[in-house]
């Protein structure tokens, strides 16, 4: 891994890094931040974060002001890019909503996007191997969050693997992507038009067939423009509710989609993975 | 005034608005942050952020997380832009410190800047008039504070108006612009050549001629890429001290010029400004 910047931030250091993926055979960035704890060499828990729509890890890491929480709990926090770079597939930066910028966290399974899109086992493998070998983290200790399309990847992430997380929440959450039209045109055109299989990439699919038990944090604002026709946290919620999996969706009054609902909240989401991952 | 913007933020309102500016002859954006204090109705404090060259309002508001503070202590946070804007002088847009994004906070004399150029009067005269008239602030309390050549605006704001602002502070300022180039380049432009007239937008020389005698707080990082060609703390220091003004300059170990530094110090700034102004 090279690192690409290094920023004194919170008494800890804001890095980003450029490495190879072999999973997205392409070149990758992913942001780690090492809180004042770190300097001690103790491994420390560690935290995912994972983007939407058209974001970097730049996003998260200038806008959500999650470092000075990191900080005040001793967590490493890791923001990942949100798709392969620079791999030039034909329409690769057409839309907003699909290819560059728009992984949805899943491994494409259709030609020309199954070669490099494969998002999935970057997050819950790749990545996490190369951060434990570089940075002092406590594997047994990791959480995982995300925001819009990165809710989606984070709750897809740890319901499917609830040995590899301990902790999941979400910012405005893509919870159900096989019934709005983002997750419809991504899972068309990364996984095919069988729909028996975008279950396997769907949350509320998921309630119903993971083992994950572990409490579930989502935040909501009500002005969310994508509210009602993308993100239907109810679905999410019911799914829950019958499938015995503790879920808290707050509801925020008067909060867009922005980062600015992000940085209000965040504070929160680092604080109650902190308890959660025993901090 | 014509509303933007309104993000929902820490329980309050994060908004932009757009004016005529009379001082700069132009259309003007601003972003005014409301805390949940503000809905009583109740006059509270206003602090003012200058920003640094190549900004606008949305630097501050989106990377330096001031609003939680803002909104534990009951301040109103106003961050304008730094320079007019689409006025089309010739060469305005040819330089990252000169022009468009680098006002200086002076106003102008010299052809064709002196036409819209008149950054000083707008901060100092007629913006504080439309706060006052639209939001519910205490004139009576008014904090000034800054970064780069936004902390060498407010430093001069206040310095130079010890009747309107009770407190100032300033990260990474430009403290003595006729002795560094970015200031050399800029005062030229906009003052001419005669280096007498300088002083009265230069915090060190203003030093032995203001009646300020409030405490300053100025933060500094010492690996800030600027500090020895640009900005030169210890210069104002020394004024200071010769003055018989209270300043303290907190020189923070490994931090640089960015945004990560600003985040990770705004709150004490913050807290700094509410005290003083007796919240």
């Amino acid at each position: 891994m090279q690192q690409l910047k290094n920023w004194a931030c919170f008494g800890g250091q804001q890095q980003v890094w450029k490495h190879r993926s072999a999973s997205l055979d392409c070149d990758m960035e992913v942001a780690v931040y090492l809180p004042p704890q770190a300097a001690a060499g103790v491994p420390l828990p560690v935290l995912y974060f994972l983007s939407g729509l058209t974001c970097t890890w730049e996003n998260m890491v200038t806008k959500a002001g999650a470092q000075r929480y990191a900080a005040e709990h001793g967590l490493i926090l890791v923001a990942p890019d949100t798709s392969p770079r620079g791999v030039d597939l034909p329409g690769e930066n057409d839309s907003y909503d699909f290819g560059s910028g728009a992984g949805f966290y899943v491994d494409a399974v259709q030609a020309p996007w199954s070669s490099h899109y494969r998002m999935y086992s970057y997050i819950t493998e790749e990545l996490p191997g190369l951060i434990s070998s570089n940075f002092p983290v406590d594997t047994a200790r990791t959480g995982i969050m995300g925001h819009s399309m990165g809710g989606h990847g984070a709750l897809v992430c740890a319901l499917r693997n609830p040995a590899r997380y301990q902790s999941v929440s979400a910012f405005s959450p893509i919870v159900a992507p096989s019934q709005v039209a983002w997750g419809r045109k991504a899972f068309t055109g990364y996984l095919g038009t069988d729909t028996e299989f975008w279950k396997s990439y769907d949350a509320t699919a998921l309630a119903a067939a993971t083992a994950w038990r572990n409490p579930i944090l989502i935040d909501q604002g009500t002005a969310d423009e994508f509210l009602e026709s993308q993100l239907k946290p109810h679905l999410f919620a019911s799914a829950c509710a019958q499938a015995g999996i503790p879920v808290t969706v707050r509801l925020q009054q008067n909060y867009d989609h922005s980062y600015y609902f992000i940085q209000s909240f965040i504070g929160d989401h680092v604080q109650w993975h902190a308890k959660a991952l025993g901090k």
